[in-house]
């Protein structure tokens, strides 16, 4: 029922986070009545984002040259964070609850193999810098609490498990549990069991 | 905090019907991540819509040459509805309602001026088609009960009003009153209003 | 797995508004956990609303003696608004659209024959007001927009029918139509046929 | 401008959990309408939970004469898991996640002295009981991750302490931390926070 240029675009829109087909025509047909203008000005801010630079050390995406965070000496060497992306990172800066370094991974896997951006996934330079960078005495892997957070926490497990044997070095999750301000009558039955294994 | 480039892309975000900063800022992220390949994919299909025609009758965003709807001659041309946009139309079809010709215009205006694609609106064209349609006896404009819904109901009724000194046309809007499903105790004044006003 | 006491008192909060199975049992609990004081008083209260009155007129709880409402001299008596509910003729009073006078049903009646309270309904006795009130020249059915209220409203308009045929009384029903804020693309079928039928 | 029987009932309501003014309103008026005899049948259901008895053990409401949790010899004597209410306890045993033995404590504490039903709270009870059930080597508190529950863990906390340094008994909270399904971007910071000081 819609054009094919108006079907390829809501293709596309469908794959951003949290968009369905429904909100995808809205994008989709939004657009068709910007002006040309408009949309130029639109497709050249997406394919400006081709030198965006990432930072070499944490790969997060660089608003400058230098990755304050990664150049910042106050910074505890020893811990790195591992996350899934920019907004994860956002996330941890804004409730500033630690003062580690970060490393973003780009995206997650999926048991099943599907996911986004797989292709960008880190996990080689991730092992790498990890294996070099001796000061690094713990590795905080704080990734979604699903099915493929899980899985891709797993995996990053099982690629630095090796280094375990020559050198002391934690690799560790985030805990799991209540969060605050939940209710013990509305917990699914795996965060009570994560609760009860995680009560101290 | 963010790089300008992503900075930009999520001014345009927020522009898309629906999207706050914080929806805007991982779509920019979401695009960030993807590779060159894929932006380019995204920068080209947005270019297209360019060539994307619009029925010249009614405006709607074109499949193919021809709009199937103001080239059947089952359609009545003697009622026409006046529509904000494409996804709107798509609701009428889709619910199947009426068998009438409709006019897309492309956005509202709003009280204050501001509004999107206010250059876009096709008022000035609307006019002229009317006038020349004589086949023409009623205009329901169909637009959100909104405020600006209503201001640009209440302009389309000014621009009209001439018309109906040499000729007899209805122009009415949508019945305002309670929607199906809706309880009593739950309504807004002004729908309750609206719905003693429309009693019948 | 609840005691009989609690099953018993969560069958019956199953059938206040809106309340399910569990919140159900929250209540059941919470009186539970309450003193044999409070629970006495509560229990009192409820036997309490033995010796409140109704309005013998339009049937709605009194605070006092008489019907502020009814006793009004400033209220047009050509007008009768007929409700299911205090909670409804709350809804109407607060909003402030109508000077017209009321009538509580007291509930509404199922295509099914289900529905609550329905011995209670007080459609005899509206009759015979109507029939009497010679004063009265416009019924308005105010019930929800839901299959019991178009029930009861058809039921109400049939049980009038018979007086209009000796006098002048028009027999009216809410208007059907967008509420107020409403937006086109996510209307309900019905309800964008509603609004089309009762355009204006 | 409701009538003081209907505002008494409106002022009980509004204490059950989870009530706010209107929805307590729709209760009341909801009780007006029933007939005599289905108020009498609820005020003597509530008067009938005096005879309702609790588990002088573990003191959660009985079904019948024994508690079967608390004769079931297949239950870990060694762990206790004290809770607010019945419902806390039933989402326990519906998730099936522990063996132990529990405690219904009737409420928490406010740390401002307010808190229902206060007066009922076995703070006492529960203190003889561990003291005298030298099995008991674990409390696990399992208080939802509230100011309220909170406040009534560290109380608990208190009133062990002594019991502690006679003998070897453990005492816990249910882990804080990120719950299954949650997403990293949208946690509280006391939930990320305690994410990090419980990875593991």
């Amino acid at each position: 029922m819609h054009s094919p240029p108006i079907e390829k675009l809501i293709r596309i829109f469908k794959r951003f986070p949290g968009i369905g087909e429904r909100q995808a025509a809205r994008f989709a047909y939004h657009l068709a009545l910007e002006d040309r203008a408009a949309r130029a000005d639109l497709a050249q801010a997406i394919t400006a984002l081709d030198a965006v630079r990432s930072c070499p050390e944490c790969f997060r995406t660089l608003g400058g040259d230098i990755c304050a965070l990664c150049a910042d000496p106050g910074r505890d060497h020893s811990t790195i964070v591992v996350l899934e992306n920019d907004t994860d990172l956002d996330a941890f800066e804004r409730a500033g609850v630690i003062n580690a370094r970060y490393f973003v991974l780009g995206g997650t896997l999926s048991e099943f193999g599907e996911g986004a951006n797989t292709g960008q996934l880190r996990f080689r330079v991730f092992y790498e810098r990890i294996k070099t960078a001796a000061a690094v005495r713990e590795v905080i892997i704080a990734l979604d609490a699903t099915p493929e957070g899980n899985f891709t926490a797993r995996y990053i497990e099982k690629i630095l498990e090796p280094l375990q044997k020559t050198r002391s070095i934690k690799i560790v999750r985030l805990g799991r549990g209540i969060s605050t301000g939940a209710e013990i009558e509305y917990l699914n039955r795996d965060t009570l069991k994560d609760a009860l294994d995680n009560r101290r």
